[in-house]
């Protein structure tokens, strides 16, 4: 399985965000506490937006704690809004074109899971795929072909309810194939303005996921923390397991949600796979 | 585009036959004469047959001419059938499952040309790979789809009619795309016993492909040349331009044809792609 | 050998600078035309400022002409003051430290040509680094040791004082050896305001090496070309052969000169080997 | 730091040796369960003779887990003589020059451990190494400079002393820059014939180091394991942690010792690092 982090806020020094925290995602590519697996150390990637419409991305077969260019990358490189991901193959291969965030236009998304028992139903998804889509899948991985069937669902017009749909697809295919819980996932997609996230399981017991405490909250808590006052009040993350270490800086994500983070009013809704026909 | 290499006879050092010939297919990694491109540098293959049933690969994503795994390796490994390839990209990605030759139980394969405007045809070619062999595609290139729909259509059995029917299928789909000359190909594969090679292009105007004269030719005319008498008179070579300097020991493959490489005749006869249906 | 680009000017997208011009950096990596080699596949580097006081930087083994990192990369960044290199390896091992430009601080360094015959004298060279700076060498080119031997010399003080020290002791170190020709360079380095290029060669006769005409003048010349109109007075571009096709825009460096570009006069002197001693 | 392994006797499968055991090496580079650290992922080596005179070599940069060609060079391989080895930098880059095994002639070396303080004592070190040897030295580690060391303190003539004084050397150097325990290691070198292993610290608390009981021995214990009745008598293996799970199958090497693998009796002897004057 994986490890993610998402952020969207006051623009950051992106080595700020990944190595700098106490628990840092580098450190749980190594380290990770409640991964499916200690270490993720099977390539990894970063994703962010500023100096054009679409984001950067830049995507490494080595470990994440071992590579240098993104140390060096990342210590040159501010965004308002940052994804990164390190990677534990659950057996496809170790490339760049298997690496998260994917990315499609101004689209960027990273998933931690597994659609289940994949060679049996990797075709039947494929083929689900919109076909003007379907020669731009680049690697072999279940998380990029999930990303294809939620942009084939409308991804860019209902986040949400593209997701659904392509998960109720995906339960069904793996149904018809005798696979029990079909789908495990936390996921987090964007356009660039707005982000979502998104636990479920068909088992319904899955993958840990958290959002930070509204910064408004922390700097009441934590009058002291310098960090905490520069960052501005829109300022969120959300992530696969807790950074750092300040008590009530983390919320879990409800089993079976998705959530929204924007300028104004953050959402959390349950989330309930669609019926694709 | 690429440039490849198949070797058939007595054992050999693997460097030998890549590394010492003037023209060597490392040579032609940096400087080739009758290619599409002068530079092959996007990654590299070698097959070969010797300890177990199937064949060992070695894939590298990196340039030939810099490889240093690639000099340690094959001046350590001998073997009397031996595929190498280098590769010259026409836009898919350079990853390890990119790079020829693939391999699928006891068969390599690899591949000089293309399938003409791929993206458009590439999901209707996908949807025709038999469902039992589709989940085994791992890269992303239209040489390893070639492989898999000639695997569909019986290469274990019949490998030049499979070959025949493979291409039958990517022209009649390419042409029904608008695609006016769907495939450019010289291909060679092996089952670890007999060597096929084709020579074929849907405009009658295919890449260069050789064979080498018989060592017996050879030694009459070169008496004095020691390695000529090392190699067993069924020793053959396949390859995209002419290695070395002997004047007379390579003979062009007719275009539009196969031909078989086995203990006993060689053979060469004419390719025409069958309708698939 | 190698190509190298240094750009000092108004801020500009890397991409812009590295990938669109007519015969750019990127295309030079396949084919070159004034360079000791055509094929400059050895590996790559990118360094600019901008966030912080140091420089970030890019490096990969891969050829430039096929890193899809270096495309999403220098698509998302952009810096007044970029370097970037192509390598062509005369025998030292493809890997990130024997990549160009290297840095030190904010210093950056690149270098196309040779320390001649350098196993014969790179243990003397060696042991002429300062032994505080000794251990930062990471790499195993002359290209690095020889940045190492101008810090020693004070290249953070006196930049040009100190590449003439430097290249008195190859020199002398190289005679010593029974070396005719001990050194051929091009060299690029700067502190992140200025920027130094040096053209040298023991023989008398090196590699190829352009600035461009001033921005004014250009304008003056093609009034129709917009371009030219939004990048500022300052800008320059150091190139190892000329980008694009405006006639007028190159002028060559002189043998065995260095030059400054700054803020206000760009200067042009004889360069002359110094006695380390 | 890191985990080897080094084997000697009936020809084998490289990939019997490195993936079949219950607790493999490969499994030790994700689960190490007595080394320094848990995960071994900063890439990987191995070595072994067969063709030719000279050993061959194969390195990676990616973990050992997730390499393909690895597995799939390893599966067609076999040799009587095999080291690998699996990394864990203690700061050094990751680049092939800097993977164990270092090669040198018909010479491997591998090492686990550190010379600690490295960048304080690594310019008198490799002041140290002879200047015929010096250019040959193409990596960073602290273990290949060890390598060279050795070699300039007669390897090739009489292994121990050489290492002796190596040791000697190293700690003199070590505790001039004021290093309280200047070295960490468990080391092997082989010239083909015979193998040497070492085990020792400046601090008395070595790395641990094993050595398979007789074959004898263990076909008496076992009657019914028949892989056991395949291997010759004088088959061997030596490594940083038990593979598999047969009771009795290990024995560990004594603190400050150590031992030679060759035809006939194997020899244990106390390790005393030598005055290098």
């Amino acid at each position: 399985m994986c490890r993610w982090l998402a952020y969207s806020g006051s623009p950051i020094l992106l080595e700020e965000l990944l190595y700098k925290p106490g628990h840092s995602l580098i450190d749980q590519s190594l380290h990770s506490r409640l991964g499916a697996t200690t270490t993720n150390g099977d390539g990894f990637g970063v994703g962010w937006y500023g100096v054009t419409d679409t984001p950067g991305v830049f995507h490494g077969t080595e470990p994440a704690w071992n590579d240098r260019n993104l140390r060096h990358i990342t210590g040159h490189v501010t965004s308002p809004l940052v994804f990164a991901h390190i990677r534990a193959s659950t057996g496809t291969a170790i490339q760049e074109t298997n690496c998260h965030p994917f990315r499609h236009g101004r689209w960027l998304w990273m998933h931690n899971g597994a659609i289940r028992d994949f060679p049996l139903v990797k075709r039947d998804l494929a083929f689900a795929v919109d076909p003007s889509l379907y020669p731009e899948i680049e690697g072999s991985t279940d998380s990029e072909l999930f990303f294809f069937l939620a942009l084939t669902f409308g991804l860019e017009d209902d986040a949400p309810r593209a997701v659904e749909r392509a998960v109720g697809l995906i339960e069904e295919t793996g149904r018809r194939h005798g696979v029990e819980h079909p789908i495990q996932m936390t996921v987090a997609t964007t356009d660039g303005a707005r982000v979502w996230s998104f636990r479920y399981s068909s088992e319904g017991d899955s993958r840990s996921l958290f959002y930070s405490t509204s910064i408004h909250t922390l700097r009441a808590q934590y009058p002291g923390n310098p960090t905490l006052h520069e960052l501005s009040e829109e300022t969120r993350l959300v992530v696969s397991e807790p950074l750092g270490d300040l008590a009530g800086a983390w919320n879990e994500v409800p089993e079976s949600s998705w959530g929204m983070i924007q300028d104004g009013e953050d959402e959390i809704h349950p989330f309930t796979p669609q019926a694709a026909a």
